[in-house]
């Protein structure tokens, strides 16, 4: 038998499947080419965790919504929403793959470069590709939310969250690329600034308060699940911060040398930018031949530094805090039972 | 006295200083580097020719619409799609500046250089916030289509029309860029067809159909809008293939050399390949470093291989049928008017 969890994903997918469906069909009618970069977009949009779609689900059924397929539909948007944004991150990062796999750019430029293209070329094809595929799936998520049936207050309201998440993820994409080309390395402030409007509020404080918006929860809800949803969504970012330095490379898939390597902005580099341990860890961030040994020294004196122990702290505090507004009293105690195991997920993953 | 055009134009961008400042507003909240992003992209938006509302409102008024701020906030919605659209397009066609001045990428690449940045470093920051501000204005589109005030149903057409504007640019541009890594030369029926979707669509049809639907139009009219629009915007890019080889560098302001030096897929081209004279032509499309005699020479053999009469005779059939979709009898005598001018202004410029 299906866990409740796994129908309700099932849904989502079927909502993207059509999606995808229709859009084939009409790409198809303009050219087979147009036709397959749908096919490549769709691709890189299944296969993931359905993480954003899976709290608008919890939100709403532990507020007694009840029209599965509306909220499937709000869940999608979500999941197309958060494609486009990794398709353009990853033009602005200039990656062709995602967790191993050739991403639109990749595909494009692996395709252009076995059909005999320089690679200057098919790189270049690849990126023009994704910024193409962003910009559908981006249009796509609106087109999502326009499709619902709900009434036309819900509606607008819905659409109002999804244009915040879109503004403030282009503003902390915006920051990330400022923050790594300013000669001065950023405060933790400002790198917590960038993370939450960059991830935390598309990933975590939207979903939520669409799912409770469709279910006609009370402002009251909906503004404690931003508050929460902002909390959870800081937690979860500086724990991407430790594991990409600290973590167990076999259990997050992720080399723990990446952020190192590429000199990446993160609570621990901005902790560490203030302290007298600076002088012996600049020169290894950002050297893009960093050595295991070399990742070693950098990660003993962010302990010593106490960059490590803030980060620690940090977790626990937005943790706590999030934990905290599930405890006032407009919260209905279902959604407190489904919404305190994300916390725990969260900080498991560094435990 | 203004004129009821410069009347009109105000109007939208009237529309457009209310949508920058209300976001600049939010984005200095985030962070003033978010909200010289939006400084940039309004740069970017303003000055032009507001072809787009222009169309909008010929359409709209002709056919007896009175609502003048909606028909000016469905204009500046095809106005910021155009600012999209080429501003990704100029990512894509790693461009760093349009008519002379610098775009979004040479706004942020030119900051960075002055800076001290090194170039690859800055232009690439200048792509990044390129990328970041097409989504903006992407989104920015819809969002003010959805602050309408007209009945839902209205506005759901219209936002139907803003996708389908979308979804066709979105596979015209990825045409353009297949065709033109394509080591075959495509048919001129492929250069149409690319042509037409990457600009007639969203530049003609959908500003034309939007004035009439949001005027409450029959299906007949807005039908034959579309058809209209087709014609008369494959006309205007074909004027553009030809002015680029052919044209008064003085009248349009942009060099003859440029669509040969970087061997673009024009109708020109195009036929040429079909012919005998292509060997003769071939080795200088594409050339980079093309010099003014080589350029004569190409010209001389593109008259007498028969492409430039190709390309006349083109524009006369796609205008031609233009003007006959006017003379339909559901199409009133007011609308007729004022499109009748619009082909003879496209067709002007080759006169």
């Amino acid at each position: 038998m299906k866990t409740s969890n796994e129908a309700r994903s099932e849904e989502v997918d079927a909502v993207l499947d059509d999606f995808f469906s229709l859009a084939k069909r009409r790409a198809n009618a303009v050219s087979q080419r147009y036709g397959d970069l749908w096919e490549v977009l769709e691709r890189n949009s299944v296969g993931g965790k359905r993480f954003r779609p899976r709290l608008v689900i919890a939100a709403y059924e532990a507020l007694g919504g009840e029209d599965r397929e509306a909220c499937a539909r709000v869940g999608a948007a979500f999941e197309l929403l958060h494609t486009a944004l990794i398709v353009h991150d990853d033009v602005i990062d200039r990656d062709f793959s995602r967790r191993g796999i050739p991403n639109v750019s990749g595909s494009y430029r692996d395709e252009a470069t076995t059909a005999g293209i320089s690679t200057p070329q098919a790189e270049h094809r690849g990126m023009s590709a994704a910024v193409i595929a962003g910009d559908l799936a981006l249009s796509g998520a609106s087109r999502l939310l326009l499709g619902l049936t709900c009434d036309e207050v819900c509606k607008s309201r819905l659409l109002d969250i999804l244009d915040e998440a879109i503004f403030a993820s282009a503003g902390g994409e915006l920051l990330d690329v400022e923050l790594s080309l300013a000669p001065e390395v950023p405060t933790v402030a400002e790198v917590l600034d960038m993370e939450r409007a960059k991830t935390a509020v598309y990933s975590f404080e939207a979903p939520l308060m669409a799912g409770a918006v469709l279910a006609g929860a009370d402002a009251a809800v909906v503004d404690s699940l931003e508050e929460f949803g902002r909390e959870v969504g800081i937690a979860y970012q500086i724990v991407d911060d430790l594991l990409g330095v600290f973590g167990d490379e076999e259990a997050t898939g992720k080399t723990t040398l990446g952020d190192l390597r590429e000199g990446k902005r993160t609570v621990l580099v901005a902790y560490a930018a203030a302290t007298d341990d600076w002088f012996a860890i600049r020169p290894f961030i950002g050297k893009s031949d960093l050595t295991v040994a070399e990742a070693e020294h950098v990660r003993a004196r962010l302990v010593s530094c106490g960059a490590r122990d803030l980060a620690e702290r940090l977790i626990d505090e937005h943790a706590s805090r999030g934990l905290a507004v599930l405890g006032r009293p407009e919260i209905p105690d279902d959604l407190r039972q489904v919404l305190t195991p994300i916390v725990e997920t969260v900080l498991a993953r560094v435990r």
